[in-house]
């Protein structure tokens, strides 16, 4: 299936261009981007960071602008706030499937703000947004990328004891603010305290996603968030000092256990994405660490570590994923994966 | 006075020797360190790591041993743990006063765990001390440097609505861990969510401080703290991101507020490295950072920002302290300075 | 005397805010900055990151357009080269004496690129220049941060044995590139080993630098320069690893010796900017560091170190100087005091 | 092929074990190291700290001291140098070949120090060192990580044009120094101009490197070099700006040209850790980087960039390669699998 990525010369848009390189089901067609590079060469337009290479299929193709017509059934969006709003839905309008990483659409009542191992189910209000727009076209939304990671640690707690109140601080990478993103000089020897938007999506997106949708439209999880969100020098992998309260009894053990236990229920659906245990569990007093356990299932995994009682709510535990590839990219073509064994890409 | 220093070689031992060149009221005449050191001249026998020179006096003063008998009424201590508490403890029994940075008497009955505007009343268990040693020579410490960048933030908050209960999560600083401390394979692109005793500390240090000295015992204030402790890639200064449960209702102005009133109970003593004010509160929605603000106040002041209402327990900041200044070699020279002020001192 | 800065919001236009702060010959009454800032107080359309805090005069003052008239007759420039040729030739032409760290009239015949402890008799060309522009006003040009740090190394070699040829490569810090300047996902874990225009500017401006004034005209001095040059990842401080071909033969000791007992030119003029002694050569087989060494002399000093022979040229040393302070703001402020000092200034 | 790796809880040794994963001609049977590790599981002996996991295999292995008799016929040395000179030897004269990456063996006269691309004929000399032990275990040496990358560079412009003068100046990544190797303290914010031992063995060692086995000895190649050794903060990959002078003339376009069509001789040999192109040649202004082109060539190429004239040598190019893989695990690898190849193991 031809696919078309939008703000693909991005952080973002890269690493969408890296992931579907020899993707089974998805070949890239089509790359959109801002005025400023469309109509060259997208090796040119692009200040290529990534470690691997650009594939030269890709790199020769010539970026688009934003508002040209598309002829991918598919478009996986990487575009900054300020565009993708209506860029999207116009592309839906007009029959496209849209699978975004930007926050504009994100709340929306009928579009399913999709982490597919924990609300899977979501994908049913995509026939409401059609019945809207009147076109085969919708959107999913990614989740942010903190977000991504806190809730893949949290589903499986809410599953067995129900989930009451939240916790969060992050360290969260310098790939999450795209590129150029933060400046040097701002984060050599220093932290950042502040990331504009942040704890306002933490602290509303786990409720939408771990609620459920329900005669027609998303109710929420009755969970509390509370978020404090900080930028550290690190390249990628955003990891979350994490305190929950639980709706019930359990034992250091049993949580650990259940963490370890659990089981994504996409496993029998073959996606190439999907990673295979979505939550890892370490036992040493030192891990996750951004370097070491950002790639854990191919980047898609999430590592939990330090799970422990916690003095005032009750348990503590540490948990980090790759912020571009399982918060950004990679959790935007899972999605479209998802869709597409699910048949409801065209 | 003349003054000695324990563990003069170390990170923290070198701060000591920066902070107390050109002190109006102390002089270092002797330092000693562990056997490796002993019988060389200090230039030689420390890799002297900051960014202002030795001061030449210092740098000729031959290494003793941390066996040999000292002539200075005042001996600070940046020992490691392993050796500070018994060298401490005979120290103190041969008649010194010893203010000390290690962790080994912190919680003894009768030993001052002293930041001099919290708690500077918590001096008059020297005399319960004293008698108990049969000497003129004490202890008093200086919590662990997390805690200390805490509880200061604390303090105004607990005497204007009462406190009952902290979560905090810190980025820790690197010169933290001492030197050769974190391996710099470690901590390049990555973070360390553990640092071994930290949270424990943290989470009962706190108590005692805030806490009061009444009939001969210190009794604890009745807060629990809940923390996750964490080192990144910065070179000075603690940040932690602290939410609170207060005992009273406040409006988010009333704490702001509060903050920025707060007033030392040292200002009358003119001690030379009493930061007026202790507290400062910024307004900007990005501070306090590491490296802009861990300065402030001579490295002696906890700079707060990002004061907001938590929507699980009352209020939410951000607060930031120099780990080595204020919370170990200069927060043990301004314990010395109020022993000195108030007499203790011979 | 009054002052103004140009470009005052940048990396370097805070230098010379910080720098000026306190200044006994120079007061800060203008800023002037690009039409983003223009119009704004200057605490406002600044973000300022400098660890000290940004004076209250100062920060009140309301930016003016680039294109406004100034009164101050003395005027620092801090302009990027694209907007600094015309601002700074309308104002010199206008009765200002401008010293400016911009690249544009470096090289122009009557303007001095000035080093005052290197090339102090080039103000000469100042009258050349005043008659050229028939105004009392001038130019003066601080040269590139990389060139100021290796010329002021190489000036007590080419005063005592000659100096043929001269390879240097550097390792550079981020505030060379200004503000936001480099994007921290491109240096974090990494070098990048070019800086536009840097090799050129190192292996000309030398040659005018330590070249004379004579006759109406500069004479190149006929030393060969090969320059490679690296961004690394450090806050402040040019490193530079030199290799120089000397015109006589010298033992090791002797260079040393020279470096060692070089002093300034400026020695007895006073200039509050000049430091004492401008080459510190220390004997540690690992400085100069740019950590430990860059604020030697308040920023103002060249640290030498390492002083061996080199098998190809003659001799081997590292040279490190602030490149914000010597190279850039602090240089640019020597210059003019050389000027005041001199009765250039009106 | 059965194979010991000797200290193989190091830096090195962790990559040893990483890249003899799945290796089809190698197997690790035996890793040995310090008296601390000896006898416990590697897994629990090591503080693994790749990013990939430590295969299953070599966890469950019990560590060996390293005066323990080996089963293996080839063995691995990632020993330091204080004891490596003696168990090397040892365990040659008792029948080993021993593929080694410390320097102490590397000078000897029947020692080949190997670089397979550049010197597969000194292969030649095992036959001498075998008739002086008397056995058929010897020693093959890997050079010091930067000569490799260094030399690597060199050859093709040695073969095409000879080569004269070689002026080096590194910028090297941590691991380079094993681990803890540089305390973190030391490399934030700063770079370390000295590196104990580099520049003697990078001035030495590609004068034998690029020589002749005749006549039963090494003769070296009568190549000039002068090194300056820098440890920056980055965590893999030595960069290296080189200037040459070289014997014959050459057009930038020839140099170029001559780097780029440069084939390995060990193109039809088939051994699994030989890259192809050996050197890659980018035409970007700003490349080589570390972050960016360490890998390439798993980790086995190395990249050259940023060809062009010098002022005072010849000409002026980067390069760089992975200092861990090819110099040091990865290259002790690729010899042993030329010596396999070759027939002269067993």
């Amino acid at each position: 299936m031809d696919v078309a990525i939008l703000g693909a010369t991005g952080a973002v848009g890269q690493r969408f261009v890296q992931l579907l390189a020899g993707h089974p089901f998805f070949t890239v067609r089509e790359v959109a981007a801002s005025d400023r590079s469309a109509g060259r060469r997208y090796a040119e337009a692009c200040h290529w960071n990534l470690p691997t290479p650009l594939p030269d299929r890709v790199g020769d193709l010539v970026v688009k602008p934003l508002d040209a017509p598309l002829d991918s059934p598919l478009v996986f969006s990487a575009l900054p706030a300020d565009v993708a709003g209506e860029v999207e839905e116009r592309l839906a309008d007009a029959g496209h499937a849209v699978s975004t990483n930007a926050r504009n659409h994100r709340m929306d009542p009928d579009v399913p703000l999709l982490i597919p191992e924990v609300n899977w189910t979501h994908v049913e209000a995509v026939a409401a947004q059609r019945a809207r727009r009147g076109s085969e076209g919708f959107i999913v939304a990614n989740p942010n990328c903190s977000t991504i990671v806190l809730t893949l640690a949290l589903k499986p707690l809410q599953d067995a004891f129900g989930l009451e109140r939240v916790m969060v601080t992050t360290l969260q990478a310098l790939s999450g603010a795209g590129y150029p993103g933060v400046p040097s000089l701002d984060i050599l020897d220093n932290v950042l305290p502040h990331i504009g938007g942040e704890e306002e999506k933490m602290e509303t997106e786990p409720r939408k996603i771990l609620g459920t949708w329900r005669d027609g439209a998303f109710v929420d999880a009755p969970v509390l968030v509370s978020a404090a969100c900080n930028r550290v020098a690190t390249a990628d992998g955003h990891l979350e000092c994490v305190s929950v309260d639980l709706g019930l009894d359990a034992s250091p053990d049993e949580v650990t256990a259940t963490l370890r236990a659990y089981r994504s229920p996409l496993r029998d659906l073959g996606l190439p994405g999907a990673p295979d245990p979505v939550v890892i569990v370490r036992a040493e007093p030192d891990r996750p660490q951004p370097r070491l356990d950002r790639d854990a299932g191919q980047g898609m995994a999430v590592t939990v570590g330090r799970v422990r009682p916690c003095p005032i709510l009750d348990y503590k535990f540490v948990a980090l994923g790759h912020n571009t590839v399982r918060g950004a990219a990679g959790g935007a073509i899972l999605n479209a994966e998802l869709l597409y064994a699910r048949g409801l890409l065209g």
